[in-house]
C-alpha cells in the first residue's frame, strides 16, 4: 500500500521564479510573439468559447474577479485582483493566477502565477489588436502611465508591431525613469517626456494604462491628431475611464467582449447602443479594421477571459519537458474512487 | 539583492496528504463538529454575505462550477467539478479546491485542496440542518448510496446528532461493504440493507447520496412514512434528483440558497413558487423548523459557497502553528510594485 498520491492527483504548478526562468528560456520577445500568435488564433475561433463577463467581488478600496471560459476541450480561469490603492502599501495592483483543466474529467492540468503572466498576455493582445488597426509603418508609440504594466507594452509592440521609439510619460517622474531604465537594452528607442502632450508628438500609436479608480482624463480631445491608433488598457473597471468622451466620439472603437467592456471600458461613458466593433470579426475578416489613414482607431481593452485561456493552454506545452514546474498534490485520487474514506483512515499516522 | 520572493508572495498550500495529517491531528469527529459550528455561525450573518450562485460550465459528460463568495473581510472560491462517469474510468467524481483570499488587499492567504475538506463541510452542514430538523431523540439514520460521501455523513451525524446507528443501502454491494468496513471502528453500529425500503426501517433520518446524473427516484412516496427527516444531498445539478415528486408534496422543504436551489436542487421538479423556507431563518429563529412528530423535513441540499467560505477560514486557522502546509511562491511581489519588469530582469540566468 502506498501513501503516495498517483500521478492522476497531481497538477503542475508554475511558481513566479518558474514563470521569470521560462520567460528567460524562451525569450522575452518571442514569447511576447507567440502569446500574441496563440491569443489571435483563439480570436479566430471566438465562437467556439464559452463567454461570460467576469465574476466581479467589489468592495470599497478594489475588486476580486473570476475570469472563466471554456472551448469544449479545456477549461481555463483565472483570479485577479485590482485594488489601485495597494501600491501605496508597498504590494501589487494586480496579482493573479489561473488554472487550466481537462472537460472531459474536470481535472485541472495546469495551476500557474498570473500576475506576469497577464502582464504578458495584456501587452500581447494589445499589440496583436494594434496589428490589426495600427496605421501601416507605425514606428513610434507614446506610452502614457509607466507602472508595472509599461515595460511589457513597449516590447510587446516592438516585437509584434515592429514599434521603434518608445516615448514614455507619467505624472510621477520616477516611473519613467524606472521605465526608461529596464528598457534602457531593449533595442527601442526611448524618449522620456514631461507631459501627455509632449509624449504623443509623433506617435503613431497611443498606449493609456493608468491605474486610478477615477474617471480620469489622461487624454483630452485637442490633443489626439488624425490617423492614430489608441491602446487604452487602464480603464478596465466601472468608475475607471482615461479618456475624453470626446476623443470616443471622433475614433473607431474596437473592444473585446461587449457585455463586458459597456461596463468596465472607456465606453461606459457612450450610449449602450454607440456602435462598437468586435476585434475577433476584424480578425477574422468578416468586419473591416483600419480603413483609411486619416480614422481615430481605439482599442478599447479590458482583458477577457479568452486571452488568459490562450496563455494559460501555451505555458502549459511551455513546460513540458523542462524542470520549470513542480507537482502539487491537490487532488485526492484514491485508487477506489468512492473510497475517499478509506484514503483517509490509512494515511492514519 | 535578494531572488527570494518576500513573505508577501508567499500563498500556504494544504495539500492533499496535509489535509489528512491535520484530519487525523484533529480527529475528524471533532472536526465535523467544529465545521458544523463554524458553519451554523455563518449561517447566523446570512445577511453580511455576498450570495452568488455557483458559475457553471456544463458540457455533456460534467460540469466545473466556481462557487464565490465574500463577508467583506474575506474572500473565497472554490473550484469543483462534478462528472459523474468518472468513477467507471478510476476517478473521483468530484474533485475540488479553494482559495481564501483578503478583501483589503486582494492577495491570497489560503490554497487548499477541498475533496476531502467538501466531503467534510457537506457532511457537517447536513447533520448541523438535521440538528434544527431531525426529530428529537433521533438515533438511526439510513444511507442510501454508498460512495464516496457516506462514511463522512455517518460520522458527522453520529458526531453532530447524536446518531448511533447507520443503515447501508447502495445498487452496488461492493458500495455498500465498503462503508461498513470502513465504519466498523467508528462506534456506530452498522447494518447493511439489501434495499432502500430495507434500509429505511426504524430510521428517524434518511440520507440519499447517489451520483447518477439522472431523474431517478431512491424513494418513492409509499416507502416514507412520517415524522422522518430526509436528508437528500445527491440531487445537486440539472437534470439530477432522487427523490419522488410526491414525497417534496408531502414534506416541508428547507434549502440553502433558493436561487440556486430551484434550478439545483429536488425542488427542480417543482413549480417555482412551491414554498421552502430558508435553513439560515431557521437558524436566526424567524422562521420554524420541526413543528411537530409527524411533519417530514426535508433539507434540499446543493451545497453553497457560504459553507466552503466557512471551511477555508477553519482550515486557515487550524494550519497555524503547524507543519502541515506549505509556502507557494504564487504572487509576483517586486519590492517596487510598480517594477515587476525590473523583478524579472534581475532574475535572468
Amino acid at each position: 500500500m502506498t501513501l503516495l498520491p498517483s500521478d492522476r492527483a497531481l497538477v503542475p504548478f508554475v511558481s513566479v521564479q518558474h514563470m521569470m526562468g521560462l520567460v528567460h528560456e524562451i525569450g522575452i520577445e518571442k514569447m511576447l510573439l507567440d502569446l500574441a500568435t496563440e491569443i489571435e488564433g483563439d480570436f479566430r475561433r471566438w465562437e467556439s468559447f464559452d463567454k461570460t463577463p467576469r465574476v466581479a467581488s467589489h468592495s470599497p478600496v478594489g475588486v476580486i474577479e473570476l475570469m472563466p471560459t471554456s472551448d469544449g476541450q479545456m477549461y481555463g480561469f483565472k483570479y485577479v485582483n485590482g485594488h489601485p490603492k495597494n501600491t501605496r502599501e508597498g504590494l501589487q495592483t494586480v496579482t493573479a493566477f489561473g488554472l487550466l483543466a481537462d472537460v472531459e474529467t474536470g481535472y485541472p492540468k495546469l495551476l500557474t502565477e498570473m500576475t506576469l503572466l497577464t502582464a504578458l498576455r495584456t501587452a500581447a493582445t494589445s499589440a496583436m489588436a494594434a496589428r490589426h488597426l495600427a496605421p501601416e509603418q507605425s514606428r513610434c508609440m507614446a506610452m502614457i502611465g509607466n507602472g508595472a504594466q509599461a515595460e511589457f507594452q513597449c516590447l510587446a509592440f516592438k516585437a509584434v508591431c515592429g514599434i521603434d521609439t518608445v516615448r514614455l510619460y507619467d505624472i510621477d517622474p520616477v516611473a519613467t525613469r524606472k521605465a526608461a531604465r529596464n528598457l534602457q537594452d531593449s533595442g527601442l528607442t526611448v524618449i522620456t517626456c514631461k507631459s501627455s502632450q509632449e509624449a504623443i508628438e509623433g506617435a503613431q500609436i497611443i498606449t493609456t494604462c493608468t491605474a486610478d479608480k477615477q474617471y480620469a482624463t489622461i487624454l483630452t480631445d485637442n490633443m489626439i491628431g488624425s490617423g492614430v491608433h489608441i491602446n487604452a488598457i487602464g480603464g478596465d473597471c466601472p468608475g475607471k475611464t482615461e479618456l475624453h468622451r470626446d476623443i470616443l466620439m471622433r475614433s473607431d472603437i474596437f473592444v473585446e467582449y461587449p457585455p463586458q467592456t459597456r461596463v468596465e471600458g472607456e465606453i461606459q461613458q457612450l450610449d449602450p447602443d454607440h456602435p462598437t466593433t468586435e476585434l475577433w470579426q476584424v480578425i477574422t475578416g468578416q468586419k473591416p479594421g483600419r480603413r483609411d489613414g486619416r480614422q481615430i482607431t481605439l482599442f478599447d481593452s479590458v482583458g477577457f477571459a479568452i486571452e488568459d485561456f490562450s496563455a494559460l493552454r501555451y505555458i502549459h506545452r511551455a513546460i513540458q519537458g523542462t524542470d520549470l514546474y513542480v507537482e502539487l498534490d491537490l487532488l485526492a485520487d484514491p485508487d477506489d474512487p468512492r473510497d475517499l474514506f478509506g484514503m483517509l483512515g490509512r494515511a492514519r499516522p
